[in-house]
């Protein structure tokens, strides 16, 4: 009875969540900290392997400064976190609790077990980023000395550097994604809903491997200016462009890449206009300027720097409203950010999105993103679909 | 450049809008609270129809005592924000953020701005229940002397009682689940891992109309008598039972729904044993008795005792280890929870699942559960799928 995995990719044993493990408690207390909690997410698969559904019963990793750690679930997932491999190996114990239970108090009991000076009120903890205010509130009136942080502040130094199974899992995610992009690129498009578009990048991510799809937009005409646009029953045309951006998870590590299209119908008069031709080369020579930037050493905003460098002295510099990336891993936007008055050095195993965009609202408007690794001694880009603008016949 | 609603379903008008917003001010003044803070998620949705990714930039709707209320959103997705029809009516005003900016400054400034008494800290603020920490501990950082509540508190009592449009997207998420749940008990299972099944579950869920999938359980043989059993690679085989939990989101409303299968292989030798058609009777019994309770003031933990009652009855008692039922809407699970405890009695409006289940650990397990409204008279019964067992050839 072993959960999926997928045949044939790395995935993370018992023994190195085990380290995973020990490694956040000892820089808990060297925080200070009293103990971890750390809810369903990134952050529990990371230190435990455990993934459950997202939902309104609390599911807790506790790891106390001193003692086992304990995994608190409902007594209705006792048995599927009994069968994972740090709870066989007895590095974690599950701790269930009925329906009718307090489970906030359980976990403050907990804590104030393993904070290891007996009587002494707890005085700090840290909760995992993505914890619902439905349970910090709860934590918070069961263990009200206690200072609350976030888990980022303790893990985000251990996220943020990929060891080789992790971008194995990047890279396999990345060419995924990518056969996506070229499937739908060769596909009909003229005369379909964005919505309809849509769906079928979610199947076809799922078809190519992926565990599931995250988001898929699909942004044409005057939309493909909205960055984060909501896939909508536009219907797409030809003689206008689609910025695609993509991505899911997969052995639980994420892809996310973006190409720009112009949709012609096989009529050249429905190609793109000299503007677009010229802002997208703008863009081409900005990401391509940012990507080769990548090496050990420099800092995360200078990669944004270049290319906003570009793209501001073609004088489109206005209408590149975002940063220029994100790092991504278990999930799917992560540190290190690659933004503005972020100075943190890149290291070789770092794993991030270069994206710059240019938007020109109320016309058109553009993006291009692949995932990149920093190697030894350089970039490492793990998606293949040429960055050229993608002219089809739609 | 309007977003996708689905050709023919009920949508939720800006009118509507205006006026749930408008209450939840009201109401927000009542309980002396200074603001209202709604991140991405059901609430957001509820009060405002903006829907957006769940990402690290802060999106949030500021609903101050006094004053406008106020659509914080990263600059990236302003376009899409201005676009929603409360902004196009003036009634929400869009406040984009940059990269660089601080948004929890940003907000903490617009609640200092609505709480209408100049120069007065301000006290209380109420926050969305699934807001993530990150967001929480630097709001609370931003607002230090606000005592922090959850938004439930506020608006549990509106969003409990469905109106006829809601009940009707119910409705239509409710049939289309019950096609897949059909679909999927007369295709091929024996020889096909639970992952695979899911993978079909998810793709019909969204075949049939709903806007995503949201889960997809498929616990075959012994997993069957884990309640939140995640699907893994285990093979199906002739002769033993599969518990099928599926659900996702159509017009922005739940579907959920379960049914029990027991794989024959179309050989009759390989039929559920007496003890499986035993258990799955009282089972049976239990959901048919405890929805038959359904009607205006009956508590809800009332519903709750009636499945265990009859459970208990019969000596299954200890393997019924969840509550009875969760309330839905634009969440999977909200309130009312059917569930010892829980006094709040049923209104005409309020939908919930009726889900009592029976887990032998070690053997197997079974669980029926359809979704429900609370009538004027009694229950209305939103699923179609026969409640007994199917006994399939897979």
């Amino acid at each position: 009875m072993t959960q999926a995995t997928g045949a044939g990719r790395p995935s993370i044993g018992a023994g190195r969540l085990a380290h995973r493990l020990s490694r956040a408690r000892h820089l808990a207390v060297e925080a200070g900290l009293d103990a971890l909690l750390v809810g369903v997410g990134a952050d529990l698969v990371y230190l435990s392997g455990y993934r459950a559904l997202p939902l309104e019963r609390l599911t807790m990793l506790v790891v106390p400064a001193h003692g086992r750690p304990s995994l608190v679930v409902p007594r209705l997932e006792a048995m599927a976190a009994r069968a994972i491999p740090v709870v066989e190996a007895e590095t974690v114990a599950v701790v269930p609790w009925d329906e009718t239970d307090d489970p906030f108090a359980l976990v403050a009991g907990l804590v104030e077990r393993g904070a290891g000076d007996g009587g002494r009120p707890v005085a700090a903890v840290a909760v995992s980023d993505r914890l619902w205010a439905t349970f910090v509130l709860h934590l918070q009136g069961a263990l009200p000395a206690a200072r609350f942080s976030l888990l980022s502040g303790v893990l985000r130094d251990e996220r943020i550097v990929k060891d080789p199974d992790e971008v194995e899992l990047l890279r396999a995610a990345a060419r995924a994604a990518d056969r996506v992009v070229e499937g739908i690129a060769h596909g009909r498009l003229i005369g379909r809903t964005e919505v309809d578009v849509s769906r079928e990048v979610r199947d076809r991510l799922v078809s190519e491997g992926h565990d599931e799809a995250s988001f898929a937009i699909v942004a044409s005409g005057a939309w493909s200016a909205s960055p984060h646009h909501q896939a909508s029953d536009r219907v797409i045309r030809a003689g206008e462009p689609i910025v695609l951006d993509i991505g899911g998870s997969l052995g639980g590590y994420g892809s996310d890449i973006t190409r720009t299209l112009w949709v012609t119908g096989g009529d050249p008069a429905n190609g793109p206009d000299a503007d677009f031709l010229a802002m997208y080369a703008v863009l081409r020579e900005a990401q391509a300027a940012a990507t080769r930037e990548v090496r050990p050493d420099v800092p995360a905003e200078h990669i944004d720097a270049v290319a906003r460098e570009i793209i501001s002295a073609a004088g489109y510099g206005h209408a590149f409203i975002h940063r220029t990336g994100h790092g991504i891993g278990l999930e799917e936007h992560e540190d290190p950010y690659l933004v503005a008055g972020n100075p943190t050095p890149l290291r070789p195993g770092m794993a991030f999105s270069i994206e710059p965009g240019i938007y020109l609202e109320g016309r058109y408007g553009a993006r291009i993103e692949d995932i990149v690794v920093c190697g030894e001694d350089g970039p490492i880009v793990l998606d293949t679909v040429t960055r050229d603008l993608l002219v089809v016949h739609g």
